[in-house]
């Protein structure tokens, strides 16, 4: 496999067509499909060809552009083919939010572009709808590029850094959040050492952030989940950093099963705790970290994972998806917006005042 | 799959041949195979058909009996016979401790048979070494329940436990170390609520602990490495118990990888962690654990260890099999002889001077 010296992309609009990363292969094969048509972007979302709730929705803002497109009998019935094509979108699969998100954006774009107060063409609307989801693409990319940014001055030359999951490039329209910093620091000719947790059980770690780092060329280096410890106590960990599914008010951060450990394992060596996230994952209304439920998971995820049966029939499993990490083992929290630290119920709230 | 309240073992004598569970096929298959020869218990060792170095000691004492049975022209040609097929099991594996120490101690037994002080039929010579081959295994099995009669006096109805790795009945005659007093509990229907790290890369937590425990009707739960700490943070354990390779004279314990994060996570909880194992693993002669050798192993075992790549080709892995917990993170250690507390350089030479 050729080491390429950029990030690979999962979703690529390429003039006519979308080309999407299948995610399903990797890490052994780099299969790009060219999606026509939105019945294609419906089953490359159901069958989870593209993950990461970013990168859905980007996906589904170009399926909406697709599935209309070919509606050439005039603006109103173009309107109606938007709106019927997001609708059946939304079928893909019903948890992802950014998906209704990005569709609604869609739908809200073409109304305007074809209300009264405005005269566009049908092929001028189409033609703005498809900016509209270069936008959406393009916004993403700002944001965790912004998040690279504020997050890389926190790192120096040769440190290492470890993360846990993937919260990186395939998740979102580039650099992701966590591993922003990682892909800035490698534009920037700058080395640093980052060391991957496999993340059981889907091991996220492995299958994506090795592999996505190590597609780009970045110095990373894959360990199971229970080596964390020890790699800590050699010394060769100066920082940790990771995404997260929904922070709440008062700083404490849900993310993937095995994120309080490495939390708990980084204070105990005194090595500095980082959660890198946009805006939009911030949720104030939910005060702390005890009130966001944990999705659990069934056992053959850890039983036969692997594609073969490891461990015996019938025997008791528990498979939290996610767990929390209490705001005390956060040093700071990294956005788009800047880096925030403690007091985390202060600071988060002021955030969103501004 | 059928529950037996009885722990399975791995080396039964059956009269006049060895039934040895074959731990390649487990957990999806339970079979014992009939070893008739001193081939076959070669074969067997070698193939990791029986793994745990007790367990391979106490099957090449009998394979020695097997192998030397056959010899019938008298008492001097019989003491060659155990001395070549002894020569022979030796070069079964190279690195097993027990093995070398079992064979070297089935020889001296008939030597001391032959000696011209006694006078022993030649079937009374067969006849006295199958004896020795038994008390191997009846020692071990002993050593093995004393440490769980004195680790049961740590746990009280009802308590959680967490285990890593496999220290059970599968790798000794019956008991196993920090599984022993899961066993003995079960014996006196005192309830334990087990749960069993799957122990990454080789899942020993998986294929064997949470197997044996399963089969014997303890209640094993089974997770993932990095649910370790938040079980702990839902107050679900109460203890740690683990196995060791070898315990420094300070104290410091060697064990397979991961034993040191599950260490800091307990302290990190008030939870204490205790270490089991017999006096042979206690090393006075290693002064501290830094100075214990600790093997790294290949890349696969992480990155395509069941048969499927999991990892981008190419990726840097570091795959030590086994890690430190230094004696400030020990609560006690549990042997045949007794519990042994902090100052642990002090305490572990008095052990020895008894």
């Amino acid at each position: 496999m050729e080491t390429k010296q950029a990030a690979l992309q999962s979703v690529i609009w390429a003039t006519d067509h979308l080309d999407l990363l299948d995610q399903r292969l990797l890490p052994e094969e780099i299969v790009y499909l060219p999606l026509q048509t939105s019945e294609d972007v419906w089953e490359a979302i159901r069958h989870l060809k593209v993950r990461g709730a970013p990168a859905i929705g980007i996906a589904a803002a170009y399926g909406v552009f697709l599935g209309s497109r070919n509606s050439n009998d005039g603006v109103e019935q173009w309107l109606q083919a938007v709106k019927d094509t997001s609708d059946y979108l939304a079928t893909s699969r019903p948890t992802a939010v950014n998906l209704f998100w990005a569709l609604d954006r869609m739908k809200a774009k073409a109304e305007e572009l074809t209300s009264s107060n405005i005269n566009h063409s049908l092929e001028e609307c189409k033609q703005f709808l498809l900016q509209e989801a270069i936008a959406i693409q393009s916004e993403d990319e700002e944001t965790c590029r912004l998040i690279g940014v504020h997050a890389l001055t926190l790192f120096e030359e040769d440190m290492g850094v470890l993360t846990h999951c993937n919260a990186g490039g395939l998740a979102t329209a580039k650099y992701g959040t966590a591993l922003a910093p990682f892909y800035l620091a490698q534009e920037q000719g700058m080395k640093l050492r980052v060391f991957a947790d496999e993340t059981r059980p889907v091991l996220q770690g492995a299958r994506l952030t090795a592999f996505e780092l190590h597609q780009a060329g970045v110095d990373v280096t894959l360990i199971c989940d229970n080596m964390a410890g020890m790699v800590m106590s050699k010394g060769w960990i100066d920082a940790v950093i990771v995404g997260t599914d929904r922070v709440a008010a008062n700083g404490d951060v849900a993310n993937k099963i095995g994120t309080y450990s490495v939390a708990v394992l980084a204070k105990a060596h005194n090595i500095p705790f980082y959660v890198a996230c946009p805006l939009s994952t911030i949720d104030l209304s939910t005060p702390s970290g005890d009130l966001i439920p944990i999705e659990e998971r069934n056992a053959e995820e850890i039983t036969e994972g692997f594609g073969k049966r490891t461990a015996p029939r019938g025997v008791k499993v528990f498979n939290p998806a996610f767990d929390v990490t209490p705001h005390d083992y956060v040093t700071a929290i990294i956005t788009e917006k800047g880096i925030i630290r403690p007091p985390f119920d202060v600071n988060l709230k002021k955030l969103f005042e501004q």
